[in-house]
């Protein structure tokens, strides 16, 4: 690993949260704004949103859903109609009561999430099982009146996309639901390059009106996690109180079958607290909005015309590069792009042009090699990205097998978190009792029943007495 | 012209007001919300929008500006602080006063538009002209508390893009504005087939705290004006009391000159009142959602195959295509993609493909043509999408040039407005005064001082006074 170089930065090994906003203001990815809690998201923090958004847009059209735009405000008798709903989001939700000098007849909430504008709307546009299944996506902003924030891990106001469907049958929407999962875990492995535990949620962690909630959950490299992407099953919980009906194929009406599924600008923060160090951000590269910078040492025009042909060589293959023109000295650039995260650096200079051959620095770990101007540079970078993915991968994975503990007791469970925080494996009974009981412990909560289950003891961790299922606990973000 | 032929849509020769939300119903567009005034943006609305957003977008890039997120939120003193820019927003946006159940120590309006919130965040991070340009946009909804509200036209919610910049010299920025007016007019004529005015706005109806506005003005089916993209220069009147400095190349302290510019949804509008007709939509092929819709006829096996064969070569020179291979009649096919405004229609029958053969008929003039399979088919196909954006576009600049009116006196001004409204030209002395008085004629507003000037008479239509230059005027949505 590299030496710590960069002053601007705390070191996360001295203040993780210091270490956190120092990342989000020196690479530009977000800023404060004059109103608390809701933030400035920078021209590179949002390059990596519309990279993801560019991933997940392609995937929810492959998969048939097509983009809406719901409006932004929900009337307070709309949103009155779930009551698990309204009681989950009401402490949250900030409310419009005046247009103009007037005051409003009734009082508008900034949406929270936008299943009730979704019902209603289905409840006008369906009513034969013709027009099911209805596959629904948007690209929004939300508010949610939150207390303590942080950029991007938790603010009043942030940018997500809410796919919203409506099916025939149950079995239909609970594949959906299934699905749309796989798509976020597709993302988060196969993109983000950060290892998840897929599972559902508790009933008492479920979304407010939901039947049950899945989700997938990653480790920070502080042993802190992160729920990262959730997807509802919601059975005919909101079509029932919004009447959403249909006529089925043996022509009885009947509610439709309802998901919801969403992931948020939060998961710009996973990736920094996943893969960044004391140097700045280090972004995957299949979403660094810049995946190589070009830097030709010193100023001779062959260096410089080399630097462009080789940039000019990637680009045609679809790589995003930049060559850094600018009269900076190399040493002060190598910090800056280290800083932005750019996965792929590449120095050329006379004594390589001489010698036929560029030098080429990884971010991720700082490894360097001589390489040949005569190798086919594309396929050659294309490879270094693929492997610093899956590096990034692998090493992130490790991380999480180092910092997930089996705790059979509640002295278990002090131990590790007060010692080495993670993810705990521990056996539970089921009861709502005992999760409040691990919160006491430095806010232990559940973060999901895995899909993958294993039996680790027979006991539940808390109460002792029968266990029902494995659950992954952790502190969360 | 086609016959009309379908029922679902009152002629536009009839009740226009009522043959435009007919089309935007029944064409999928938009859809009303439980929120007077919000509209539900539907997939064949959102899907036009996202092509505009990607001609846009990538033009932006080009000339090198980014993408950022601002806040949804702004704090009343900070709005405050330009003078005019409050006195024109005032009466119209929407205040946040309570977060949950607390009551907000400062209220805060959603963002009608987001001038003082760039100019909060230059003022923290620009210090030295090394930091100038800063090339910012965002695609973003804003909140517009208007009484009287129209889908797309006008509504309380919309979307649009803002780009906001920051400059050296009133020089730069002035280009800048110009620029940004010209990729507007591109884009309207360009892909929209809407031949549009460029001009100044006059003092009156400049963008409230802006030193002035350029605009495109463009003329629907009915003679009514529509204001449709616009270009601030703002000078130093926001940089001042914003506090905006920087270090200029003679290391003395200067205010920076800033712009903006925007389009939004409402162009959608535009785009139905200059093209639709009485059997639906009519999209310019450019940014059609779907551009061809392959009908075969029957179910015969080898006529679906050769339907697909088509639909395959047409996606792989990257025109949109659909096969619809629905139950229904062809006669209801043809009146839906009729209706959904689908550019052209490629029938393929059993008799079709004895004779080798298609059928493909044009959805602007309902021309029809027999083409044999063997010519090469993505070349057909995309000769026939230019013709018809370019005969679009013809018939609308013909449109215009019939629907303009030299005036030369108030009662040449009342003649045209009650019997044939559209442009006028007059010549204007640059008094308010007059302008006012148009007003009174049907509502006539100047709707620019186009660039391209000339002498239609030598006193001002109004006043009679010696004539400065010449307006373009007309009823506006």
């Amino acid at each position: 690993m590299g030496m710590k170089k960069n002053k601007a930065i705390t070191s996360r090994e001295v203040d993780f949260a210091k270490w956190y906003t120092d990342i989000v203001r020196n690479a530009h990815l977000a800023s404060y704004s004059a109103v608390k809690g809701c933030m400035i998201i920078e021209p590179t923090g949002y390059a990596i949103w519309e990279n993801i958004q560019a991933i997940l847009d392609r995937k929810f059209k492959e998969l048939g859903h097509q983009n809406v735009s719901m409006p932004l405000l929900i009337p307070e008798s709309l949103l009155l109609k779930e009551k698990e709903h309204i009681e989950g989001f009401a402490p949250e939700v900030a409310w419009v009561t005046h247009g103009g000098s007037k005051e409003l007849e009734e009082r508008l909430c900034i949406r929270p999430t936008s299943e009730t504008l979704f019902c209603e709307y289905y409840s006008k546009n369906v009513t034969s099982y013709r027009d099911l299944p209805k596959l629904y996506n948007q690209w929004c902003n939300v508010v949610r009146w939150e207390k303590e924030t942080r950029p991007f891990l938790r603010t009043r106001e942030f940018l997500w996309q809410e796919g919203h469907t409506i099916h025939e049958t149950a079995a239909e929407a609970e594949a959906e639901t299934k699905q749309m999962l796989e798509v976020y875990r597709s993302l988060f492995e196969d993109y983000l390059a950060i290892p998840v535990v897929c599972g559902q949620k508790t009933e008492k962690e479920k979304f407010a009106g939901a039947e049950y909630t899945l989700t997938l959950e990653a480790l920070m490299y502080n042993g802190v996690s992160l729920q990262s992407a959730t997807s509802h099953y919601f059975g005919q919980k909101f079509t029932i109180p919004f009447d959403v009906t249909f006529v089925n194929r043996e022509n009885r009406e009947e509610y439709a079958y309802q998901t919801s599924w969403g992931t948020t600008t939060r998961l710009i923060g996973g990736i920094i607290m996943v893969h960044s160090d004391d140097n700045g951000l280090v972004l995957p590269p299949r979403i660094a909005p810049t995946q190589v910078v070009v830097i030709p040492i010193g100023q001779e025009t062959a260096v410089l015309e080399k630097a462009s042909a080789i940039a000019e060589m990637l680009k045609e293959s679809g790589i995003r590069v930049m060559v850094d023109r600018t009269e900076k000295s190399p040493g002060f650039k190598f910090a800056e792009h280290e800083m932005n995260g750019v996965p792929l650096r590449i120095e050329i200079g006379p004594r390589d042009l001489e010698n036929n051959q560029m030098v080429i620095s990884r971010r991720d770990n700082y490894t360097k090699q001589t390489v040949s101007l005569a190798v086919d540079i594309p396929a050659t970078i294309t490879d270094l990205l693929d492997q610093m993915h899956h590096d990034m991968y692998e090493r992130a994975l490790k991380r999480n097998i180092e910092n997930t503990h089996i705790c059979k007791t509640l002295t278990d469970v002090k131990e590790v978190m007060e010692t080495k925080p993670g993810f705990i494996k521990a056996m539970w009974c089921g009861e709502e009792a005992c999760e409040l009981k691990m919160k006491e412990i430095r806010g232990t909560k559940s973060r999901c029943i895995p899909f993958e289950q294993e039996q680790v003891s027979d006991t539940c961790v808390c109460c002792g007495k029968e266990a029902k299922q494995l659950v992954i606990w952790g502190i969360q973000y």
